[in-house]
């Protein structure tokens, strides 16, 4: 029923000459490990503290979501999220950290259900003081480490319902999300940081530009492509209908929780945080995290005069979104200028995409899929110029990843359009999901300007 | 003027051995504890940063509240929210610790006023390094102690505000505070986590689910009952008025801030962090916190489909508060399916007690009382179930903390209404709080539906 | 290129033992110090996980002035707030840095370009273990200290913004932005911090009263001055047009991250944690930080009701501010009691400075003058009170940087007013800059009531 994975995280090297504590050895220019005790506490703390932060991004999906789309939508969209989190984490605690992490074979793990702290762990908090050099020589326990990974498949999850918005039904939605949760995002997942076949051939993907952004933007993409777009949004002669976010202060905060959150997704996935090396590593990641949101932010600004006609807040917004997308596959790089460019070249990717999108009449309402997808290509590519790891492998996992995800999502969707309907009727869909189908309003108190009905 | 506990949060016998240091006798698997500032650091700093995500859930509760309220009453619920967190911090500050960890005997602690640095902290920071000893034997600095109690009896204040909305008086809301935060809430803590009488028994409450959220669903309660239901809730022909919240989204936000806090609220409550059994203990109250909520939500979902009619957001959401409170009460338990079990229990119990308090006749404009006092003592129950406590003690704890705990607050109530009133007018109550008593508006430049006025 | 200042913020005498390592000597009373190493990774860690939640205060300031300005402004508020955090990042890392910190003599550093880790610290992270000594013995990662130290100028920025809302031309604001974190704050920085000549006459600001929070007021005066009030804001009969905030829950939730934030702002400004000492220091930073800025706000709503004739939400919400700055300067202190004194001042003076600033014509649509300017000034002399500063110096420390940043920021303003003009037309002003600058609306689906037009 529960298995325990023997992953290496914490460097064999330096757990060898932990035991033997402080040395001074002629000069004090040699200094010995830190203690391993100390080192575990230091490990798992930072699971857990940079995890939490992570679960708040959360938040920031929800928000930003709520405010792009129209009111009469935002109460759906915030139960979408507040159902996703919840489901993708009991989803991964039944069957998808198993899949993902135990027994690990080239392609997926172990197909067994429930998890649970390790027989050691649970000595030691027992009682059982002789528990204690197990439980270290793990270097995290092991319920920390599930934690710091679930908030990941649930950060994955989220990506999906703002693309969707405004037209996929609740409860189909549910439903993909529990197969992406618990199978699909954990068998990518298995290949690549369950150290699978990608893993193998060297595929680096430091935080998951890939692994977690972008499988989020494949199976966003394919389901835009089965639910189509929103009713009347592209019109028959060729004009785009405009649909405005509706609350540009949600958005705004929407973007702001999800930048302080990346800090705890790029930083906790040093995944440790016992030596100097791993801090300053820690360091390091911080710093060019927020380098290139900075400069997504203002390269989208930049593109969006000459792109959109007008400098626009929500292209900016959206650019903080790809700079961070875009430095989450090598945040670890030393030079920070490159953190700049990687960035700036996200946030203007993102700009060029989200015309993109609206050309070839693929209704994303918040953009995920620029911002996702095509930032995520990027830097997990990008990797390869401040980093240096292997082109072709990071194209073969790039690609792999997108087949993958792509046509096990596109068939998952249209299983359930041929089942139970992936989308509102039309009635609800004019009406607001919010009306339609929870029989509540976003702000009931305040009056709406009828949105203008376009012919559809 | 000033006194210092003398709690041994830290076990004795790992301090013992930590001035050993580092030693590795024969084979590498006895491993001596950990340096022993090196444990005071990391107690007194996860004191600190837990306690400062704890703060956070202020702002939770606040934009619970807020978007639950009328529009005409959000500006109130602003101000009670932030008057409540001052008046509870310097309460606490002034008397309330002293009360509850001072000195405690079978009763209560110290009635003596203020609390600061014990002056061997007070000597270290002076620059005198012969205090270190005696400072780190203490096992985490005297004010990360103080700052960590103090954000929980803050929380207590937030669920009272919740219940209460829309027609309480504000400063007699205020003084009900200051009553609560500085004996009521320290009394029922001192009798537990100040190690009396119910402690000696062997009560079990790891986080609070009694003693933090219990005794605020016990305070609005009463207060619910002395103050009565707004004007026209509970119509003469017997059906009730529906009160929509005014603002989904802050709603949400206000859910997911208190689920993120949450985190340091029963993390924190491990209240250590320097040995590898505390921070193992540590990862298991997160993970379980987590699919508390999680589960809760999800059963609250299920639930309002036969008991509401539909699937409710505002259900969802109280069914993450539920099971986060559920699980409050034994958090550390180590198989996690106990967690989902106690977790889905307590959501569904909220779902039914929200229609409960309904027929009933009970106005509690969040479900503060089902969510909090409801789940709380089912967590506290559930403890027996997956943690071993005793039932009889559990029941007994639940029981006298409940008299103590409604009686003192419904005789405050009522002297509140006798001497200062404690509803405003009925001319204020239409007109809403924010024009009546502050004269500002929330979101002045919104029209607002004139609300329907009911008969009364 | 780069270059790498050699501040000595943990006391060398710790350090020298540090290497020791753990003894006993004769009896338990002894104790040596933590392990260079262990110190290294707590005193990096508390960098990055303070800086973050520094971070999260832009998010304050956006929300509370996002909601403070009318809503035809909103979405440009929200613009410049995420323009001039991606600005101060960008341009702290391109020479702010190295102004502030890198070879300061008397009045400033070094005029070089681009910052970076040291080559210890990238040579550690490539694998050298040789070059860990040299690494810890810095006491923290290099680039730690720059994030922490990013996220202090992003939030001097912030205050600008709100001073100056409705009425600033974006991009002329974003210029300015960049002369201020660029260039005005870091040698006010090197003048302090950077350990030139202030600090050398013993000028004493633990966080940043007058550093950051002064610094930001004075520029934000000295534009209001430029600036200009807003049009029909201080009629021709002496009367002042109310601008109430627009979405007051976005106010208040402002106020609780900036509360949040203020943790690490002013825990992490301890700048070590890794000795007893500095964590029984820090403890004491958030507990006073805490109660200040209750106090600040129970002194706001005291004074609100005799001074603006009721009691006033958004009062109380700037009292906390003012509280919070006021202990800035000091929050170290032992005596919790001062705390309390010194943030009910901050208090108090921030509603009488509304008062005055509404007198002197001088337009503050947040009221950020009162609260960072005159609070950061109370705070930086009531150091002298609480912590034993020299007066005269303090005061000194007041007076030059109120004249160097006003008058630099002055003539700034000037330039930008007679070069790119610094205020939008009448007609943008009327119709708001969302609409005429922008092209979109904050709420687009809401009606707004059009505000009704005053003579100019």
């Amino acid at each position: 029923m529960k298995a325990f994975p023997q992953k290496n995280r914490v460097p064999l090297a330096v757990r060898a000459l932990a035991i033997i504590g402080i040395l001074t050895i002629g000069t004090a220019t040699v200094h010995a490990a830190v203690d391993m005790e100390v080192q575990f506490i230091f490990n798992t703390f930072s699971f857990l503290v940079w995890g939490a932060l992570v679960m708040w991004m959360c938040a920031g999906f929800t928000m930003l979501e709520a405010g792009s789309v129209r009111t009469k939508n935002a109460s759906m969209i915030c139960l979408k999220n507040l159902g996703l989190y919840s489901i993708a984490g009991l989803a991964y605690y039944f069957l998808g950290y198993n899949l993902m992490y135990v027994d690990v074979g080239k392609v997926m793990g172990s197909f067994t259900f429930l998890y649970g702290p390790s027989p050691d762990d649970i000595a030691l908090v027992a009682g059982n003081a002789e528990a204690k050099m197990a439980v270290i020589e793990n270097g995290y326990s092991t319920m920390s480490d599930w934690f710091f990974q679930m908030v990941f498949v649930a950060t994955t999850a989220s990506i999906v319902s703002g693309t969707l918005a405004e037209r996929v039904k609740m409860w189909s939605f549910f439903l993909f999300i529990l197969a992406l949760t618990a199978i699909i995002y954990p068998i990518v997942g298995a290949w690549t940081w369950g150290e699978g076949w990608l893993y193998q051939m060297g595929f680096k993907d430091f935080a998951g530009s890939t692994i977690v952004h972008s499988t989020g933007g494949w199976a966003a993409l394919a389901g835009a492509m089965v639910v189509g777009p929103r009713l009347g949004k592209f019109r028959r002669d060729g004009t785009v209908k405009p649909t405005p976010p509706s609350n540009i202060l949600a958005v705004t905060l929407g973007v702001f929780i999800l930048w302080f959150g990346w800090f705890g997704f790029n930083g906790g996935s040093q995944l440790a945080l016992g030596s100097a090396a791993d801090i300053v590593g820690m360091s390091h990641v911080l710093v060019n995290t927020n380098l290139a949101a900075a400069a997504g932010v203002m390269a989208a600004l930049a593109c969006s005069r000459p792109i959109l006609g007008q400098t626009d807040l929500v292209t900016g917004l959206n650019g903080a979104i790809a700079g961070l997308v875009s430095i989450t596959a090598g945040p670890d790089l030393v030079e920070p200028y490159w953190a700049v460019i990687i960035g700036a070249i996200g946030g203007a990717l993102c700009t060029v995409g989200m015309k993109l999108m609206i050309r070839m009449k693929l209704d994303d309402v918040v953009g995920a899929v620029p911002a996702h997808l095509f930032a995520g290509i990027w830097g997990t590519l990008a990797v390869c110029l401040a980093g240096g790891g292997d082109p072709v492998v990071q194209l073969l996992g790039v690609v792999a990843v997108g087949v993958f995800v792509f046509v096990s999502s596109w068939l998952l969707w249209k299983i359930l359009a041929l089942t139970l309907e992936v989308r509102v009727s039309k009635k609800v869909e004019q009406l607001g999901q919010d009306i339609g189908e929870l029989g509540i309003d976003a702000y009931p108190e305040f009056v709406l300007m009828p949105e203008e009905e376009d012919e559809i």
